[in-house]
């Protein structure tokens, strides 16, 4: 059976209509979506900010799931990078994770594997 | 050791108590649940209402987390399509995915594997 | 390729803070935090609470996501059920799960692999 992969990804909440964008540019319009928060590479540090200790690495990110089958996986790597770096290349940009998938249903058809993707 | 799956199912939110329902009839009664949107199949098309554009074809869904051993799989599997689909096959009843799951520890008891599922 | 695990543990929201303090005491300061409902083992019972049911075995829960290189599963998973059990190792204090992790990449800097991490 065509290999698929699950992938996950971590961006910067205002890039998400730029990976949007070029997800479709190559297909790619089946994706979930969901608010997370990220703690960045800073080891940690408090900060007091009107007498309220917050946590100032406390970063607001956009997750996005994605499953592909092996052939759109590049593609699908390399359009969400262009969507979630924009022109600013900042820290932060975010990370793409690639977990194996072992299958997919689609409940209203009954399909499994690829062309349930 | 017996092998193990991470179930993850994309639900229409209205059909969570079902799949619960159908979940407990096969003693599968440990999920975790979490609020996601989902873009459907539609290629994307922004409508507007009262001159706000809103993205159509963002659809709220619920996200569901199972882990199971493998002779649970197939009637997780079963279970989950029959709560989602209820009797008017909607589009956008869901997918559910499957992928592999090398070991589960439960805190409390430092029981692994299998057994902690 | 040095091999990578996703991990993703459910813990009470109370105790993230001592779970973040353990794993940065072994330099894990990497991780994805949301928010998510859990069912438990309890088969699922309602009860009526002033005249309003409620699904009384709902449990709020913090959902931590982290990508680690494989020499660094084992002190992850200690630090994590440290942090997590708390003296008080009540009923319900979570749950660790190891997925196959095949790539990584970080978006910045187009790193991949366990460089990425």
């Amino acid at each position: 059976m065509v290999a698929m992969k699950y992938v996950i990804a971590m961006i910067r909440p205002e890039r998400l209509d730029a990976v949007k964008r070029e997800l479709q540019k190559i297909e790619v319009s089946r994706l979930t979506v969901s608010s997370v928060s990220g703690y960045g590479a800073q080891k940690g540090y408090m900060e007091i900010y009107r007498a309220m200790e917050y946590d100032a690495n406390l970063l607001e990110k956009i997750k996005i799931e994605i499953a592909v089958n092996d052939e759109f996986l590049e593609p699908t790597i390399e359009a969400i990078k262009t969507g979630a770096k924009g022109s600013d290349g900042y820290v932060g940009s975010g990370k793409i994770f690639v977990l194996p998938l072992e299958n997919v249903i689609r409940i209203r058809t009954n399909e499994t594997g690829p062309e349930a993707i």
